[in-house]
């Protein structure tokens, strides 16, 4: 098999749809002969570049996301508690990703996966700094590594970079995908994103 | 089989989603022994209650929901063609609408694929009185009639009962379906509502 391009995918910490696209999306890949790259955002930074606000911050929309996130948890059979308080700041948790990402690809998906898992299901605070750090100690980082790492200016500004690059690709929200340069957005694009790997553009 | 309760699904005339969901939504429901039940509704209306806007009136998702509607009806196998312009308001259009659903439900279920397919396959411009008479009559309406009806206060009145109850069930955007008391919102939902359909709530 040739070497193919990875799904790039974006998610955020806080968002319900990355959690639950992140619980598929490796074996989607796997299953077409791809790896994933995997790549922590900040929605809140999407999207205000593209003028937009959460779901959530609409009180109609709220009430029909809150039911939906749970749904679309057991639809794709994940386990999903809502977490209280929802959604969160997640720069910190992005930037332990980060700080791993650049040694480490594999060991950053798995702490997107430990970050995903704990505030999603255990309603672990992210945005808590005693409580991220326990979270990475469990995780088998080092702790004070990972706190240093989230307070430098160096990881601080990969994030920003990240982000921006995130926008210019066009990118408005989690999850997102990318795949041969062609844009998913959403959870729910999973259908359209296995017939893309399954057998190209249609 | 017992009497099952229809398929609600609430559609607007210039909603490409809407138009997809058109296509498939008879035959999915048919597959579970359910009817479906029309509700052509006005998106702006739903929008303006829930303090939303359109997708398309953001730049940046407007890019992208372009080439997903595209992309999203060659997955249905739909045909399509963005029209233009796009958005239109469809007022008149969904008052023909409930003014042939008070007689013969079916006849207005018929109307609402003329006036999607028209607009969506062949970019006839509901909102212009000519063309929609035109459309009318092709689809084997009376005319005259059909314009009559459009302006009459009758069907005003009762279009935007039928905007006022939809808001009240909780929608904020189309297409959206209720199943037994649950509401879907998007053609995306179409594997939840099958997976309902077929075996209840999960």
């Amino acid at each position: 098999m040739n070497a193919r391009s990875p799904v790039e995918f974006y998610f955020d910490f806080s968002s319900p749809y990355s959690y639950i696209a992140s619980e598929w999306v490796e074996a989607v890949a796997a299953r077409h002969g791809r790896t994933v790259r995997w790549h922590a955002i900040l929605l809140g930074a999407t999207f205000q570049a593209a003028e937009l606000k959460s779901p959530v911050s609409y009180p109609v929309k709220r009430e029909y996301a809150l039911v939906d996130f749970q749904r679309s948890a057991r639809f794709e059979g994940v386990p999903y508690r809502l977490p209280e308080p929802f959604p969160i700041p997640t720069q910190n948790a992005a930037r332990v990703f980060w700080w791993l990402a650049d040694r480490d690809p594999a060991r950053a998906a798995a702490w997107a996966h430990a970050g995903l898992r704990a505030y999603f299901t255990r309603g672990v605070a992210l945005d808590v700094p005693a409580q991220l750090k326990a979270l990475c100690a469990e995780a088998g980082l080092d702790a004070d590594a990972a706190e240093a790492a989230w307070g430098d200016p160096v990881w601080k500004a990969k994030l920003k970079a990240e982000n921006d690059a995130a926008i210019a690709a066009g990118l408005f929200g989690a999850p997102s995908f990318i795949v041969d340069g062609e844009l998913f957005w959403g959870n729910d694009r999973r259908g359209q994103l296995e017939r893309w790997l399954a057998s190209g553009p249609f």
